[in-house]
């Protein structure tokens, strides 16, 4: 039995990053960039005009100029228009060029337009530069604006759009398949006999691999026969990068999916870690026609497989998609919590946050790892080390928010 | 110009639900559920196995005897079997029912098994109910699992599964239009004029929305004209449920939207708020035939539009969607800041949480409302009081995540 911590590194030792394949913008929504992104001009482009108003040269307001003649009209989307004159001004809309030889916009608030003059309200305060939101102050062009390995959302995507990238490399998204095992295990429409249940950890895996953003996935059910398992997972290893698999994996005496993949010719890393609840976790990879299969295979339990596929799986698909890993979480127990077994133990617990900008985990009452009803009312889990029993209110631990 | 408080109320007060429809579970992340939904039989639905190993009368174990005949195998997925005789044991499988007389499994690693006889380990603990995972401990048949206003994650569709509802009924997801306004806006693939810019607003608003985990979304484009923007308004409101739209809302000559949209026959509600960034938004609504259309007028600055969308308009879809509102978040600020104007300020800052739990803000080198390259390294924005003007450092404010 080996620990969480090495558990993880046997994983991420492994791994090796997908390839990248150019996608449209509209559809990179939650891929990873895996190029650089540089601005291709300078942001804003030229000076902007911020309200809507008038552009003139400060200069004739510091020398007590109030009113000055209209000459023109500067709308977005249209040429720079000319301040012909340093007196004069032109008016000018929000997001338009302001001219040349102008170095400061008057609000509308502040002005009376008449009769093709516009004069200052008293009491204006004003200075060089007011208003206008200078070429290149965002950035200059040629600069690097976004790195690979970000995540694209809606702020990245905004800029990709704005330098003009109507195409974008990302790394491949990952062809994952799901597995489950069990022969009681029935379909959510049939009524369960009395010893059957039905099945709902290839809905749940399912369901957090596309909240995280992955979609080619698929779904595969095989029942308690060692045939029937190794002929499933020979044909899915051809086509898919991660293959998850839940149940079958333990002690049972139908438990098949060891022997199984090890007949498909997956190498084992490692077997059975000292965490709860997962204990039985399996990992290992399958050498393909020139590249790997990483192979998860997760306890039945629901709350194993649920709290496993964030632990171990999320994490390991973000690494291979190139994806720059965010800052770790913390959160302070809210009360004692005391655990025995020298394992590490992932604790459900719902996650709050005081006026003053602490966040509380509150444990959920200790059930039995099978407990997914109350698991639903928990946001995430608490990583419990295994070196120590007692562990008091107020201390902090890493927290692993569910999959939303 | 009314309060930031004042704005939202004045939406609040005038949103009403969405109507409900059933889909099916498959495709209900995301959604909002409108019918509670209870467990319907106990669950677990019998004793269960949490191990491999033998199951067995306590009383026996309790009485001194440690070698037990094996008179059968019970496996999960097979109907129960029955423990003969009180000093006898069956095989049992992690899931499989505990037969009726049997109240104690013994895990295959502190057994020995041998001949058809188990035997147990030296200085194994066990206790009654040891290893059985019993029915109804979960939640007893007839519970309620779920209440209406619940966001459907794997979590809660895990448990819809397991209770056999392959349908939901959910809200109706809202019919959402975008309408970007603006001459000087130009495609993605485009190479601008000097004077023209690139269109990213309708893109970050859809792909916000999408994170959001809207669907049913239409994007438009029009130039600064009135004819054609008192159209295209008419046209959108007919079969849209929330419009929203960017830029031409200020007071520009060609700021064509509050016209277009009285003349449509939007009612307005408010237009002005004192924030930055984001003044000039304007909300109203529409009654058509036997629905509402709600119509949230944006800046076009993206910064301003991107924000407000956060603080307005995705509470509001929240709302009509009938979503119970989760906790608010508060995170510290990481130095002192002054603001000096008397506006709400939104400040976008960069987000991180300590070892101890607490939430840091970080705020942005302050440049205009037009950075939206700043935005890209923030997680969201807090909302400083228009009241004060000096924020010190560790003083706690509210925060608003950006949606990913």
């Amino acid at each position: 039995m080996i620990s969480v911590e090495e558990a993880q590194h046997k994983i991420s030792e492994r791994l090796a990053p997908l390839p990248s394949e150019l996608v449209d913008i509209e559809s990179a929504r939650g891929r990873v960039l895996a190029e650089p992104l540089h601005s291709d001009r300078d942001l804003p482009p030229f000076n902007r005009s911020t309200f809507d108003g008038i552009a003139l040269s400060y200069q004739s307001i510091a020398q007590g100029t109030r009113k000055f003649p209209i000459t023109g009209t500067a709308y977005a989307g249209s040429p720079k228009v000319v301040l012909t004159d340093l007196d004069s001004c032109v008016e000018i809309m929000t997001g338009a060029p302001v001219p040349d030889k102008a170095n400061c916009v008057v609000k509308v608030e502040d002005l009376e337009i008449k009769d093709g003059f516009a004069t200052l309200n008293d009491g204006v305060e004003l200075s060089e530069g007011f208003g206008i939101h200078s070429q290149g102050s965002d950035c200059p062009a040629g600069k690097t604006l976004l790195q690979p390995g970000c995540l694209l959302t809606a702020k990245e995507l905004s800029i990709a759009a704005s330098i003009g990238k109507p195409q974008l490399l990302v790394s491949r998204t990952p062809r994952i398949a799901i597995v489950t095992t069990g022969d009681e295990l029935v379909e959510i429409s049939a009524l369960p006999l009395p010893h059957q249940i039905r099945r709902s950890n290839d809905l749940a895996l399912q369901v957090s691999l596309q909240s995280a953003g992955y979609r080619n996935i698929t779904r595969h059910h095989i029942l308690d026969d060692l045939a029937a398992t190794k002929a499933t997972v020979q044909s899915i290893l051809q086509d898919t990068d991660v293959l998850i698999l839940a149940g079958g994996v333990s002690k049972g005496k139908r438990d098949f999916l060891p022997e199984a993949l090890e007949n498909a010719g997956v190498t084992k890393a490692f077997q059975w870690v000292s965490q709860r609840p997962g204990k039985p976790l399996w990992f290992g990879d399958f050498e393909g026609e020139g590249k790997p299969t990483y192979v998860f295979a997760l306890p039945g339990n629901p709350v194993s497989c649920f709290t496993c596929l964030h632990r171990y799986v999320l994490p390991a698909l973000a690494e291979v998609s190139g994806q720059t890993p965010g800052p770790s979480q913390f959160a302070r127990l809210k009360c004692e919590f005391r655990f025995d077994p020298p394992l590490t133990l992932f604790l459900p617990v719902m996650l709050s946050g005081d006026e003053s900008g602490r966040l509380w985990a509150d444990p959920l009452p200790f059930n039995t790892s099978g407990d997914y009803i109350s698991v639903a009312r928990t946001q995430g889990f608490i990583e419990l080390s295994r070196s120590e029993s007692i562990f008091p209110k107020g201390t902090s631990h890493r927290f692993y928010p569910w999959s939303v």
